[in-house]
C-alpha cells in the first residue's frame, strides 16, 4: 500500500534555530516580536513541489513552532507578536497543494496535526503567557494562510482592491480548511454559520469592507494607512499584555538525549520510552533555574520527550504501542515539582510549566497506544505520574518483595491540563470528583493503595507480570491500527469540549475521512488534479 | 464506484405499525411498556444476511423507532420502558456483520446515523418526557446490543456465568462501536478511560461482578433473582417518572403527504421541499388537539417532513442540495405556535413539540446542503422560521412590489433546541446574544429589516433573484459532496458540545474514516473477512 512508502524519505527532524531559518524572519523591536514569512520556493522539505506564493510545508511550520518557543524562553521582554509577510501582495497561500497531493494519507494527517498544534500554541501564548498576536495581512491570506491569521488575536487586512482572505479548499480541492479554520470561524470568531458557509465556498475570498462586516478580519484600512493601523493594534496588544516578568534563557540544541531513552522493536512494533527522574537537587529559586538554563531537568527532559513523540509520529509509523516507563529518584521529581508549583508566577517557571503541559498534550494527541508500566525502581510521581494518567492503561506490579509506589504532587492539581481544560485526574474521575482530592492528598501509595484509589488498570503480581505484560502488548499490537486510533480518540477526552478538542476530534476526523475519499484523492479527484488541465470528476452521492 | 449501486435495492420505507412488527414485541402493563427483541433470522430488510442471535439491521431499528414514537403519543399512561429479549441467553448481538460487510459506505454511514438517532430518542424520552428506561439483560449484549443497553437509564445483567456485555467491534471487526457506545462509556456512564479501553478491546466482554465494578451495568443478580431485581428497578423508575398528564392519540398512517411536497430534479441534483402552513385555525385547547388526533397540522406536517428527510437520506443519495420553501398563511402558523407554547405543560402538546424538535434535529443531521428561499407567499415564521435557521443559507427576496416577511414566535425561544442544547437563534448569534431577543421581539420584518436583524444570508432583488438563486444552486451542486458534508458538519453546530454532538461529530466522523480504511473494508479487511476462514491482514502503520 502507498502508506508503506512513507519512510522512503529521510526522517523528519524538528530541531532548528533562528540562524538556520529558511522561510521566516524573526526580528525584535522592544516588546514586539515580528515574524515575517518569506518562503523560499526551492527549499521544500522534500523534493517535487516548489513552495510558490508563500505556500508552506512541514519545514515552514517547524520553523514557526521553533520561533514561538524561543519567544517564550529567550525573550521575556516580548509582549506581542506580529505575524506578517515579506512578499508583495501575498501573505500566505496556505499549505502547498502539490505537497499534499503527493503525500501519503498518514503524512497528510500528521502534517495537519502538527500545524494545528502550532496554531494552538499561538493562542496559548496569548491566553496563558500574556503574549497576544496580530496578523498584519499586507496581501492575500488563503487556506492555511487565513487559518494562521485567525489563530492570532487581531487581524488587519490591507484594503487595496486585491488582497483577500479566503478558504478555497472546499471549492478548489474538495478537502476542508483543516488547520482549525472552520472551527475558528464559528467558535472563535463566532461568525454566523450562513456567512461562514458562504465564505468557505467562495474560492476567490472576501475583501476589504465585507471582510470586516462578516467578522473575518478586525479592520481593513487602505494601503496608505495600513502601517499606521497595524501600529495602533500592536500598541493596544502590548498595553493589554499580562506577561509575567522572568529571566531569559537560551534553548541550547538538544544533543543526545540525557533524560529520555527510546527503544524501538520493529518486530513487535513496540517502542519503549523511559523517562528519568532528575539526578540533581531542585533549584532554590527562579533565578537558580535561569542559571541552569535549558539544561535544567524540567526543560531538557520534556523537550526530549517532545522530540521523541514527534519522531514516533513522523518517522516510526509502524510502531503501534508505546511502553511508558520511569526510573530514578522519586523524591527528586517531587522536589522539582514543588519548586515549579511554588514559583509558578515567575515568567520563566511559568513557561517551563506550559512547556510540560504542551508536551503532555502532544502525547494525548499521538496516535499510538500508550501503556504505562510501574515496576520496582520506577518513579511515577507528580509530573511523571501524568505519563501514567495520559496512558491508555496503567499496569502496576504488585510485588511483595520490592516496593512499587506512586504519588501525586501539586503539579497534578490543574497545572498541566488536557485539551479539554481539565486535569488528567479530573478527567479520569468524572464519575466521582472527590477521588481527585483523595489522590492529591494520599501521599505515597503502594500498589494496593493505588488500585483502590482508581489509578491502576491492572496490577499483576510478580509471578504473572512478565506474561501478562507480554500478552497485553502482543494483543494490542495485533489490532487494527485504524480502529485503535479512532477508539483512543474517543476514550481519551471525556468531559467538556473546547475549541482545541473540537479541532482535533471533529474537524480533523472529518478531514481524515475526506482525505481518503476518491473525490479528493482518487485518480480523478480534485486534490490529485489540481493545477492540471483535466477537471476533477466527482461521485455525486452524498454520504 | 460501488456506491452507485446503493439505489439498486428497493427504497427503504420508514412507516410501520405494531401490528406489522416482525422483530419486536411491544406489550403494556399499566405504567410499564415492555419492548422485547425477538429478531426473525430470515426477515432482514435486504437479502443475503440471516439475522442470527438477535442481530439487527435497519428494519429492526425502524420498528424500535416506531415503538418509541407510539409510546409517546398513544400511551400517556406509560411511565417506564423495559427493553429486553425473548431469546434465551442472548439479549442482542449488535448490528449484523454480514449486513455491514455487504453494504455500501453510504448505507453504512446512514444506517449508523439512524440507529444513533433512535438511541438518543430513548434518552430524550427519559430526560424530556419522563419515561425512563431499563435494559433487562437476560443474556449477552454485545456491540450494538450493549450500545442499546447503555442508551437506557438502568442496566440489570443476569449473572449466570455466561451472560456478558461486550464491545467486540475493534478486536474482531477493526471498526468502532459506532452507535454512541464509546462516548456513552466515558461521558454518560463516566467509566474510567483505562477501564473503557480495556473493555473495548476484550472481545468476549465482561460478566457479572466485574461488569458492576467497572460501571458497565448497574446490578448483576444471579439468574434466580433476576426478575425480582428487574421489578425493583422498574418500580423505582416508575416512581421517579415526571410524565405530564395528557390525552392519547393514535398515530394514523401518513398516507399521501398533505402539508409537505417534495420535488426531485435528478439532472440538477436539487430537491425542493415545500412546507405548507396550516389551513385551519389552531386548536383552542389541548383537548381540541387530542380530538384532531394525528391529522393535526402540528403532528402530520412534521411527521411528513421527517419521512421526507429519511427518504432523501436513504433513497436519494444523488441529491446534493435541498431548497426549503414555505407557503400559506403566516398568521395560522403563528396561531398554532402560540397554542403549542401556551399549552406546553400538557403531555400531548409536549410530545408534539418534542416531535418537531426531533424532526428539525434530523434536518440538522442530514448530509445535504440546505438553502431556504423566502419569496412572496412564503411564511417563514415561528416554527417554520426554524427551517430557515436550520438551513446553511437563507435567501430572502427583496421585492418592492410584493411583501416578503419573516417573524419569530415563542417557538423560536428555546422550545426547539439543536443537539448542542441551544436554540437555533442562540447558535446563530453566539457573537452577540442580544440579537436573539431583538429578533424575538421584532414582530413582522420585511427583507431589509430581516437583513439588519442578521437572519438573511443574501437578499437579491426581484431583477437578480432568479439568476442568483440558479447560480447558487448550480455552484453548490457542483462541489464535492464529501467536502460539503464535512464542511457543514463543522459549521452547523457552533457553541457547546453535548453527548449528542460528540456522538455525531466525533465518534461518527472517526467511524466514517474507519469505514473506508482497507484494514476494515479492504479485500483482506476484518469486516470483509468476518466469518470466513482467512485471517485479516492489516497495514500496520498508525495514522
Amino acid at each position: 500500500m502507498a502508506d508503506n512508502h512513507a519512510t522512503a524519505h529521510p526522517p523528519v527532524r524538528f530541531e532548528t534555530h533562528p540562524d538556520r531559518y529558511i522561510h521566516w524572519n524573526l526580528a525584535f523591536d522592544g516588546p514586539v516580536a515580528r515574524l515575517s514569512m518569506d518562503v523560499k520556493e526551492e527549499k521544500g522539505l522534500r523534493p517535487g513541489y516548489p513552495l510558490k506564493l508563500n505556500s508552506y510545508d512541514l519545514g515552514v511550520d517547524i520553523e514557526l513552532a521553533d520561533a514561538l518557543q524561543r519567544i517564550r524562553f529567550e525573550h521575556p521582554e516580548v509582549k506581542a507578536v506580529v505575524v506578517t509577510s515579506l512578499k508583495d501582495r501575498i501573505f500566505c497561500s496556505g499549505a502547498n497543494i502539490y505537497m499534499l497531493g503527493s503525500s501519503t494519507h498518514g503524512f497528510k494527517v500528521n502534517f495537519c496535526k502538527f500545524t494545528n498544534e502550532t496554531r494552538l500554541y499561538l493562542e496559548e501564548m496569548s491566553a496563558e503567557s500574556g503574549i497576544p498576536s496580530l496578523c498584519a495581512l499586507n496581501g492575500t491570506a488563503s487556506g492555511g494562510g487565513y487559518e494562521l491569521a485567525i489563530a492570532c488575536d487581531d487581524i488587519v487586512l490591507a484594503d487595496d482592491g486585491s488582497s483577500a482572505v479566503s478558504f478555497p479548499e472546499a471549492p478548489l480541492l474538495a478537502v476542508l480548511p483543516g488547520t482549525g479554520g472552520l472551527t475558528r470561524l464559528v467558535d472563535k470568531r463566532k461568525i454566523r454559520r450562513d456567512l461562514a458557509d458562504a465564505f468557505s465556498t467562495i474560492a476567490e475570498g472576501v475583501r476589504g469592507k465585507r471582510a470586516v462586516e462578516w467578522g473575518l478580519v478586525d479592520e481593513a484600512p487602505p494601503k496608505a494607512k495600513f502601517d499606521e493601523v497595524v501600529k495602533r493594534h500592536v500598541e493596544a496588544l502590548v498595553a493589554k499584555s499580562k506577561r509575567r516578568p522572568g529571566k531569559a534563557i537560551t534553548l541550547a540544541p538538544l544533543g543526545e538525549y540525557k533524560h529520555v531513552s527510546v527503544d524501538l522493536d520493529a518486530k513487535t512494533r513496540v517502542a519503549t520510552i523511559t523517562m528519568k527522574a532528575p539526578a540533581d537537587k531542585a533549584p532554590a529559586s527562579a533565578d537558580d533555574l535561569a542559571k541552569l538554563g535549558s539544561s535544567a531537568w524540567c526543560i531538557q527532559a520534556w523537550r526530549e520527550l517532545d522530540d521523541a513523540l514527534l519522531d514516533l509520529r513522523f518517522n516510526q509509523p509502524n510502531i503501534g504501542v508505546v511502553a511508558l516507563k520511569t526510573t530514578g529518584n522519586a523524591d527528586n521529581v517531587l522536589a522539582w515539582d514543588a519548586f515549579l508549583a511554588k514559583n509558578k508566577e515567575d515568567g520563566l517557571v511559568r513557561e517551563t510549566i506550559l512547556l510540560m503541559k504542551r508536551v503532555l498534550k502532544r502525547l494525548d494527541m499521538t496516535a499510538k497506544s500508550f501503556f504505562a508500566l510501574a515496576e520496582p525502581g520506577s518513579c511515577f510521581v507528580g509530573s511523571l505520574l501524568e505519563l501514567a494518567l495520559a496512558a491508555d492503561r496503567f499496569y502496576m506490579k504488585d510485588d511483595p518483595d520490592a516496593e512499587v509506589s506512586v504519588q501525586a504532587s501539586p503539579m497534578n492539581a490543574g497545572l498541566l491540563p488536557m485539551g479539554n481544560g481539565l486535569s488528567r485526574l479530573s478527567t479520569r474521575f468524572l464519575a466521582d470528583p472527590s477521588l481527585v482530592g483523595r489522590v492529591l492528598e494520599a501521599g505515597k501509595m503502594d500498589t494496593q493503595a493505588a488500585v483502590k484509589a482508581g489509578l491502576v488498570t491492572f496490577a499483576p503480581d510478580d509471578i504473572d507480570w512478565d506474561d501478562e505484560i507480554r500478552i497485553a502488548f502482543e494483543e494490542r499490537a495485533a489490532m487494527s491500527p485504524d480502529a485503535m486510533t479512532g477508539m483512543e480518540a474517543n476514550l481519551r477526552f471525556a468531559g467538556p469540549e473546547t475549541l482545541e478538542t473540537k479541532i482535533f476530534a471533529r474537524l480533523s476526523a472529518w478531514q481524515n475521512w475526506i482525505f481518503q475519499r476518491p473525490n479528493a484523492v482518487g485518480e480523478k479527484g480534485a486534490l490529485t488534479l489540481y493545477g492540471k488541465p483535466e477537471r476533477p470528476e466527482f461521485n455525486w452521492q452524498r454520504t
